[in-house]
């Protein structure tokens, strides 16, 4: 019997985004996460994933909620499970607030290891005047449907399937080569996003959008892990619903380290955000 | 009687820079500092000074001496005079160690204030392999002799002359618009930069050179202060003896903040910082 199922499409709030990044308050700065599996590629949590999930500990913590600029330094991998975030209230000003926050896991003999430390500065997206002299154009996509998905794939990679499973990311044929054995040698990528269970993108899921398309390496002509050393994000403006554009380009890579800077678009031609990441390479 | 003085060139290790950003530890991990009025611009002590200041402590209080990322948030506006370092270690690892910093002052009361917090993963810039595969071009420059620095002004502007006098700064002329009333529209702000002694460029002073150009602001027509809100540089490489090249744009003006984007080249033509910060838009 085929059941007929109505798309229903989740919400800021309701979406499992929100249920795996949601955070529990403990004491006061302090706060529980369970950190979802769903967020893995191969046996590591996404780190944009994670940036997210401190990012709400601190829009908690601070007297502003949407992160303006916010720095995060990984430490030390981290593992689905059980993690506590520990929050310090910098300074709090009108306009601006500051706030620091570490993620911790627990070794075998159960004592606390800091994976992630992040400083940033929180303000109100929606205080801010509408002026907007950018002179950044968007990047130029091919439409939607002519673009592909890890799901387009012949045989999806092993074990690398969860997070792709909660993301809707359609790469720009010609940020592909990689996949078909021949990296253009250009460090770009670029791909639609969205969450696969159709929540709209919010100031914290920029977050995640900044660091969940396939690194530019790949491009570069690179097979290895690109773990991230350092990743700031700028978030400009709130976006508009409906899918994304990210745009992601290295310039320089050099002595076994690479810079990514991504560029999110959203559906009303307005950059949304900014980021830039230090990451290693490992020629494997 | 006219006195023949040699030019003597000031070295790395003794120089202005080198004796104005020098720390004395108090204790472990606590350094005291005179932050000197000869980096500043109107009463601002200069945020890449300041940053340098930093930087330095933590390559003392970390096992490693060269930044690889920095980022720094702003907290309050330093002034010249005393200051406090505090250091923590935060993970020490064989190629890299990650450390946080904070910088106080004090309030009329004696009670500390604390100015600039930062976050910082350092390396040995000297171990990493030689690869190369950057597809950044160095910026196209007029030759030096063909740029304008402060000096080259008819009247030097007000109370902003300290740091300008430890600077050898030449503008490419096609940034200098707003110089002559006449803004380019364009977020471009493109310098020779050195330093005024001579002293040749090194990992610390490149924390200085990201953010030692007019602000590009100027250029996209607006005259007011733009604060740093938070500032990351990645160092990546050693610079070779020589001026440097400098090149700054902004991509995103809008909502009363823009990012500035750097890179610095040095005269080997390799890319050895880049850096991004955010900034506010004072009008007025």
């Amino acid at each position: 019997m085929t059941q007929v199922t109505e798309a229903t499409q989740a919400t800021v709030g309701d979406s499992e985004f929100d249920r795996d990044t949601a955070v529990t308050r403990r004491d006061e700065g302090v706060y529980d996460i369970d950190l979802s599996a769903g967020w893995t590629i191969i046996s590591a949590v996404n780190g944009g994933y994670l940036l997210a999930v401190l990012g709400r500990a601190l829009a908690d913590a601070l007297p502003h909620s949407d992160p303006f600029t916010i720095s995060a330094h990984y430490l030390t991998a981290s593992r689905p499970g059980p993690a506590v975030i520990r929050t310090d209230v910098v300074r709090t000003g009108r306009t601006l607030s500051t706030g620091q926050a570490s993620l911790f896991q627990y070794d075998e003999d159960g004592h606390e290891v800091e994976r992630i430390r992040v400083l940033a500065s929180y303000g109100d997206l929606d205080s801010l005047p509408d002026d907007v002299r950018t002179t950044a154009q968007p990047p130029v996509f091919p439409p939607m449907e002519d673009c592909f998905g890890p799901q387009d794939g012949p045989t999806p990679v092993s074990g690398s399937s969860a997070i792709t499973e909660r993301l809707m990311l359609k790469l720009d044929p010609s940020t592909l080569g990689w996949a078909l054995g021949a990296p253009s040698g250009k460090g770009e990528m670029r791909a639609w996003f969205g969450l696969a269970d159709g929540r709209d993108a919010d100031p914290l899921s920029l977050l995640l959008a900044v660091d969940a398309l396939p690194p530019t390496a790949f491009e570069l002509g690179i097979s290895g892990w690109v773990p991230t050393v350092e990743l700031t994000v700028h978030v400009r403006s709130r976006p508009a619903p409906g899918p994304l554009r990210v745009s992601i380009t290295t310039r320089n890579l050099a002595g076994g380290f690479l810079e990514e800077d991504a560029e999110v678009w959203d559906s009303a031609d307005r950059l949304v955000a900014q980021s830039r990441q230090l990451a290693r390479v490992r020629l494997g």
